[in-house]
């Protein structure tokens, strides 16, 4: 059975030597020393590894299962819910008015990097929750916070996003639920959603679901949606839970992976909803969380490729296969373990440069959330936007690619499921799907952020690269990361300025482009990454710092990053630069 | 459900306007005449499309079962094995003197892939029987080939082949499974064999197993492996079923995909078993089927591609999303169809672009087959067996990519398993590790095969490619087909060079870029394939075919391979020539 210890260290240097997040004067960061925050994620690091991690196989093999209209989580799911809630962690980063913690999002994310990678499926349950809530904070009136943040914050009630029905997902505007407004201010909801994630179970006393439905006689499409909470039951005005509200499971879907979570098909009949925010403004409501919420998922991808990763590495070392062409390097054995093979390390180099740049560029990106939401930094606000579909899309496929990478290094055992390899591709494959499909990142990415408020968030990015290659040109050390950095980036530039160009004359050809250019962006903001935790790593060594061995070892991945996967950049921009010809020029019926 | 279309016309192009097997000298293709072909095609794709592939589904959800040892496989498999039998498509390839059709491996091929693409679990139960007949038919006695072939050409016995232990699979010299040599010559096997395709099951009325073990005294390790015929069931000499052998079921392996085939542990305990081939040369009794096999498993990669893009393709013209960004296009609908979006066109392009690339490839593969083997032809021989593992990784790899791609379009509805994505994914991974995992055929690729009979048959290669880039080179129609060539395959022969010298410096140089190369190998080979489909293409214009479309659309499916997919040579250079040391950096402690 596959294991999972948190990476306490890897978050700490990003925390700490690469994002100073201690000495930042984002409001609350002031906190976040590294005792504290070592504190916190050692002790998250214990819970997701002793009791979510082994959950995860469970969750799988049982899935869920719907009797007599009832959801029935795995077996062990309720009593390790129950644990979470106790030590706090559904509202680390909510406010401490609602019975959270108010810490900032970056520790958040740091401990939901662990939660995810021990049990993805079962974080899902406190993952929409968290987004729900999220939701009621930003829109709901005062009373409706009262009434359901406090529930929601501690997961003593669950929440939902609805928001797919059958015959859409991408394309909201052609809705059918409706909601007809009632005398006293209600709503009652029809309509069919489906691909509801946690959305029944049996782990909380009531679900709040958030759900996009129509007023009738309002706009055509998608500006005709407004956001309705509708709970499983009903709450009075004491809160006490009441009579059950219309809303039932139709089916738990069988899906590829995650089976540990309910995804459900929920049939709303005539349910008492309450509207959130503005009539018609419903898709605003639910996007306002959205950079949280892709950030969130993008690290679904890092998180699943960590917990692969480790299991390959652990197998790498252990199974005797062959022997080194350079020599024997295990007399005493029959054979040498498999890390001894070029291809073996190379596929495990893949993966370990890949998650630790992933986590620096997540963490990074959670400070500029906090930055928005704690100083207001409309710059910062204006970044994490151009970068969340590249942190959601790039980190989501990269991430699926490298559980596939790690299950290749069991082989056959790899395939069965008795290693739990399977599983993690399996988890892993959702992420590039939901929350808005990869290609929907790239539209997003090409065809809206990168030209919003008249590009100035991209530019600002050149010039964080620029800057760092100024300032760092000529440190011996920082050589082997500047100038690939400098040429990706510069391919980067290319691709854009390709978009402005081409994208005037046809909009084809920019966005036939848009899937390399999300890779190719991510491949530059890895290699940020990596050059900053290089420079970070050899301030640590300079200042004498203990354990050489770690910092070098950064250096070290960071070099085979810089040589051996930011040169995707090149690939990309040749695809980009070649236009929509090829891509456009069949009819429908060609194909 | 899916469903699943052979694609007749694109595998006659290939093999008369590309190939024109029927004007070739290799004995036994004058009879490929196409309306020969066309006819086995079309009765091949009834039997595929409209028997095994609802089954595919079936297959998938109910798996195998083992109940008191015996093994039962899903609803309506045996029925239609049965029609398979009758169809006699089992011996298609085989000689007549033992049941078969003796029709040329490349018109097998063909066939093959309809097989594979409609249900691959239930085609492996007839795969393995045809590689164990092989290596009968290579090896064996008379007494032996006369006694086991005709029951096995004709699938009333299956067959397996036996190689992996519980803790070897590649390292095969590691294995413990013995055979003690008795009086009358027949030998007792003791020992366990686990991931046994078709190991057992309850449509053959014997399973003939291949497997392999070690007579006590003999050589250590792989020199000290024999090949042995067990069957499940003893036979006496005038061919009637006796006794129940000594080898019996363990387990059914629970398995990502496949479902439908029983991977079985197989537990000998003193089974009767008879030598096959010289003693202690089991490895190459088995391996000399191995260019057959492996080619077979390359298709997989093929098929299971093919059929998830028919699916996808299917969907993106059928489901409503979204407007096109250049104008509304289905303006009595809701929304356009998927297929109208770029990034949309961009993944149905690179599907389309590489199975028919793939089906070319895999197509010409088969000839040199043909060729060594009906013409005892060496140079054919020799680029087949350097191209072999490119066959077997590249497109496997490339194969499983495009299953997620397929997968993709449907966004949520790939994840569930309703719509029957999932299932191309999960069986299509295990051709990636079966037959030898990729990253051995990577090493074969660079440690062996490139510098067999001093490097001959990677410079006929060169030379092939230089050939037709001369010939062709001044065609206004393939401008954009030899340019491209050109530049990528100086990308291979410049990785060539780099193996070359840094190979003998330090041999890690060389094998850490030993996946790339593979990588690199088969987009040059998929380039020359479409380079030479564009001019057949072409010629059928000129010639003034009927159909056009067909012939114009395949010059812009070329278009799109060398314009988008092609130029990943020069990543693949790039990583290449960045050397071992990134790779090799650190300690096995240091991950």
């Amino acid at each position: 059975m596959p294991t999972y210890t948190a990476p306490v260290k890897d978050l700490q240097f990003v925390l700490h030597d690469m994002l100073n997040v201690s000495s930042s004067d984002i409001p609350g960061y002031n906190e976040l020393e590294a005792d504290f925050t070592s504190a916190v994620l050692e002790e998250a690091g214990k819970l997701t590894g002793e009791v979510l991690s082994p959950l995860n196989v469970v969750g799988d093999h049982e899935g869920c299962r719907l009797e007599n209209g009832v959801v029935y989580t795995p077996t062990g799911f309720k009593d390790a819910f129950e644990q979470v809630k106790e030590g706090g962690w559904t509202g680390l980063d909510m406010p401490e008015e609602y019975g959270g913690q108010n810490m900032p999002v970056v520790l958040g994310t740091a401990v939901g990097e662990m939660f995810s990678a021990s049990n993805q499926a079962f974080t899902m349950y406190q993952g929409l929750t968290h987004g729900a809530a999220a939701a009621i904070l930003a829109h709901g009136t005062d009373e409706q916070k009262n009434k359901w943040l406090p529930k929601m914050v501690s997961c003593e009630w669950t929440g939902t996003m609805n928001l797919t029905e059958p015959h859409c997902g991408t394309d909201l505007g052609l809705m059918r639920t409706k909601a007809e407004p009632q005398d006293n201010g209600t709503y009652k909801i029809s309509g069919q959603k489906i691909f509801i994630s946690a959305g029944d179970h049996d782990m909380a006393d009531n679900i709040v679901h958030l759900v996009l439905a129509k007023v009738p006689g309002g706009p055509e499409g998608i500006k005709g949606v407004s956001l309705f909470i509708v709970p499983k039951f009903l709450v009075d005005d004491e809160g006490n839970i009441g009579a059950r509200n219309g809303v039932t499971v139709g089916s738990i879907e069988e899906k590829m992976g995650i089976h540990g979570n309910s995804t459900c098909v929920l049939n709303y009949d005539d349910a008492e909803g309450y509207l959130i925010g503005d009539l018609n403004k419903g898709m605003r409501a639910m996007f306002t969380m959205m950079n949280e919420a892709r950030l969130g998922v993008g690290m679904q991808g890092l998180a699943q490729a960590e917990v692969a990763y480790q299991n390959a590495l652990a197998y790498a070392k252990d199974r005797l296969q062959g022997r080194a062409v350079t020599g024997v390097e295990n007399p005493d054995g029959l054979a040498d373990p498999l890390i001894v093979h070029p291809d073996i390390r190379r596929s495990l180099m893949d993966q370990k440069s890949f998650v630790e740049g992933a986590r620096a560029f997540i963490l990074w990106g959670a400070t500029m959330l906090d930055e928005s939401h704690r100083k207001g930094d409309k710059d910062a606000d204006g970044l994490i936007s151009l970068l969340t579909p590249v942190i959601k899309g790039f980190l989501t496929d990269e991430g699926y690619d490298m559980t596939v990478k790690a299950q290749q290094v069991y082989g056959g055992h790899g395939y069965i499921e008795e290693w739990g390899m399977s599983q993690f591709t399996r988890d892993a494959r959702i992420a590039m799907i939901y929350e808005g499909a990869n290609g929907v990142q790239a539209l997003d990415l090409v065809g809206r952020k990168l030209a919003a408020d008249g590009g100035k968030h991209v530019m600002a990015f050149f010039e964080l690269v620029k800057t760092f290659c100024k300032e760092n040109g000529e440190d011996e050390v920082l050589k082997d990361f500047v100038g690939p950095l400098k040429q990706a980036s510069k391919d980067l530039q290319a691709a854009g300025m390709y978009f402005m160009q081409a994208g005037m004359k046809n909009p084809n050809d920019a966005l036939s482009g848009s899937n390399d250019f999300m890779h190719l962006f991510g491949h530059v903001c890895l290699g940020l990454m990596w050059a900053q935790m290089a420079k970070a790593a050899n301030a640590a060594l300079a200042s004498g710092a203990e354990d050489k061995d770690f910092y070098k070892t950064k250096l070290t991945t960071g070099r085979y990053y810089m040589a051996r996967r930011l040169p995707a950049t090149g690939l990309h921009l040749a695809r980009i630069q070649s236009g929509g010809d090829t891509v456009m020029a069949l009819a429908a019926d060609q194909f």
